[in-house]
């Protein structure tokens, strides 16, 4: 019989696989997780209780930034600020209450302001953003942060904006630049709208034929010309992990928009070497990070990205080896650790069509006391009759807080 | 076949075993439920319909209080008056709108208000309750009750009172009595607050000096010098299940609790004779009781305690006992009525860590017409692959009473 007094907590790791669920392949009726080898899954499977999860709720197919909003806990449709917040938390910017943020990218355009390249050969520069950075527009002060590649945050800070205005970025080549335009009929989106418009056209003017675009020329590079804006959203504070579980939360993730979400709910944000959020990503350091950080904090998120790229991309194969990569570099060192380790997706990116779909993923939480189940193969068919069943990603963490001892009875 | 019309009405018995979800052993994975020899129970799986239940929602731990409002179809978040309410009305106390009402203890305090035993070792005395029975603060009524041993039900009945105020109650010995404080900045909260510090004083006032607690210092007992409050309830008026569903309810349960809130939906509370809700209760009288009042009512509401505080004594070989008296004492006879048949708990209290957890509760439903599956064996593992799947607490009076045939068609 167990000695253990109500009062204890234990620790855990939530490891999220990008786009990790799948559909069946018209060839074998395999998904990319059921095709890899993968013995570690299968043990935790094994020792687990396993199921299928709709991560907002059925049929509702997730962004990564909602779904993510929603597997800790946050109902989306409550705490979800728009896409921009995150791209600039997760740039490292600081950000207070009513500070409106985009996401941001170095295109190409010609002088009809039609789209060559919106990603201006998928090359920023550190320099022409600093040319852009802290310009003051109608008494808005608009700071900008080239990250990685052509991608670029932006943030803007003064009285009375919105995040309701429309994107500028035409999200293909080809196209015009779009006229930002105000989404609600008030004074703050209307205000916000025509700021955009001015920072976009003085981006041109300040870019178009400065010194580094000369050279790129060129070199017959396209030009980093301008700055396409999408994805506003609006700063709020919320009520942080550790204040609604009352356990201390941190991340592990490369790409900077899994930072951003762990930045706006307040967890710690580790540094990793080689974590790039690509293929070439350091699983090795990130895994290591992430248990070292079990000893300072309570839980740790720990993201890997390529599987969804993976799926963006059609490659199946791709997809079956970073899952193959997953299972021996990640899990194969999680799955002995006292703590609770939880594997799930945050949607699935079936290879078949490309993007994201609302097919349930699959998830598996082991831990002391969990009621084990006959399920012993990780992967979309089998778990569907693990003793989760089908639960929703809103759920998981309550689930996972009850474990880990960090619960409040609802009455007496 | 059956040839019943579609106005046809059938009975309905549920049968709550408090607490009865587990976690599995670390000696050999098995639970209470598991371990038990429950031949009966295993019949009504093999002949219904199983599956796992979340009485509020995935990860919430419930309290008794409004598992049990949800599990009679009654959103918690929603119509929960605070457990004063169901306490004094389970002490057949009578409540109008507006009353305020309180658990309360019979504790022996120091002359520094420094809390011995907050139970007053356990014993209770009709007598010196009557002395506070009655008494009038600030224009506001004051009724005491001594329910069992040293518990009491305490109703607040005047103008503008509020549930809104802390616990008297330290809740351990060793600390101070509380002060009772407002929990909302109102009139109704600061006039409560105040009332209640006012009344706890004059009990310790009324009774530290009083003759019988002379004669038990005398006797070496503790003194019951003092009443301490908590659990402060509002009552309001609620739709009975009666109006809600349209069928007549009854309860039989021991501990007071459970005939409160019974009452407080409309329930007709029966007296059974030797019901304690303690291991010693009398479950041949509860059971004779509950189905000859089938013959009078369309629902009962049976209910047996001692599962739960098993659970909370971290006592796995009398959790397991307990389910055994009642596979074989009230399922046995249960089992071949004509009435449908629900056997679930309110939650679980897994004997490893001595509280309430939200695992979800095994449910199975026996009757004319459930779609059977192939579940023969009642336990929170072998239900999780049951036709129920995993439903909420809230959903199981709507779906009985629509096999019962008291349902109403949504549109046309």
């Amino acid at each position: 019989m167990s000695a253990k007094s109500s009062s204890d907590k234990h620790k855990a790791i939530l490891l999220i696989c990008d786009g990790l669920g799948d559909r069946p392949s018209i060839d074998d009726g395999k998904t990319p997780l059921q095709a890899a080898y993968t013995p570690n899954l299968d043990e935790l499977s094994a020792s687990g209780i396993n199921g299928l999860m709709d991560v907002i709720s059925p049929g509702i197919v997730p962004g990564s930034d909602t779904a993510h909003l929603s597997l800790f806990g946050y109902n989306p449709y409550r705490y979800y600020p728009g896409r921009g917040v995150f791209e600039a938390l997760g740039a490292d910017m600081e950000l207070h209450k009513g500070d409106v943020a985009f996401r941001a990218n170095f295109a190409t355009v010609d002088d009809e302001m039609q789209v060559i390249d919106r990603r201006a050969g998928r090359k920023g520069s550190k320099e022409l953003a600093e040319i852009l950075n802290g310009l003051e527009i109608d008494g808005v002060k608009i700071l900008l942060k080239n990250t990685t590649e052509h991608r670029c945050a932006v943030v803007m800070k003064g009285e009375q904006l919105s995040r309701y205005v429309s994107d500028v970025d035409t999200h293909e080549a080809g196209g015009f630049v779009q006229e930002c335009k105000p989404l609600k009929n008030g004074e703050a989106e209307r205000k916000t709208a025509t700021i955009v418009n001015k920072f976009v056209r003085m981006s041109y003017e300040l870019l178009n034929d400065h010194p580094i675009n000369a050279e790129r020329r060129q070199k017959g590079e396209l030009p980093a010309n301008i700055i396409l804006l999408r994805g506003a959203g609006s700063y709020v504070d919320v009520t942080s992990m550790k204040e609604r579980f009352g356990f201390s939360a941190a991340c592990v993730a490369g790409a900077s928009l899994y930072k951003g979400v762990a930045k706006y709910l307040g967890m710690h944000v580790l540094t990793v070497e080689g974590a790039t959020g690509k293929a070439d990503t350091n699983l090795h350091n990130k895994v290591e990070v992430a248990l070292n950080a079990l000893e300072e904090h309570d839980f740790v998120f720990l993201h890997v990205k390529d599987t969804d790229n993976n799926g963006h991309d059609g490659n199946f194969e791709g997809k079956k080896k970073t899952i193959e990569r997953i299972d021996e570099e990640l899990v194969a060192r999680l799955k002995d650790t006292d703590a609770y380790i939880v594997v799930t997706g945050d949607h699935s990116t079936p290879v078949s069509i490309k993007r994201h779909s609302s097919d349930p993923v699959p998830v598996v939480i082991k831990g002391d006391g969990v009621r084990t189940d006959e399920v012993n193969k990780f992967d979309e068919f089998s778990v569907a009759s693990g003793g989760l069943n089908r639960i929703r990603g809103i759920d998981l963490m309550p689930i996972l807080s009850d474990f880990m001892g960090y619960y409040k009875m609802y009455g007496t």
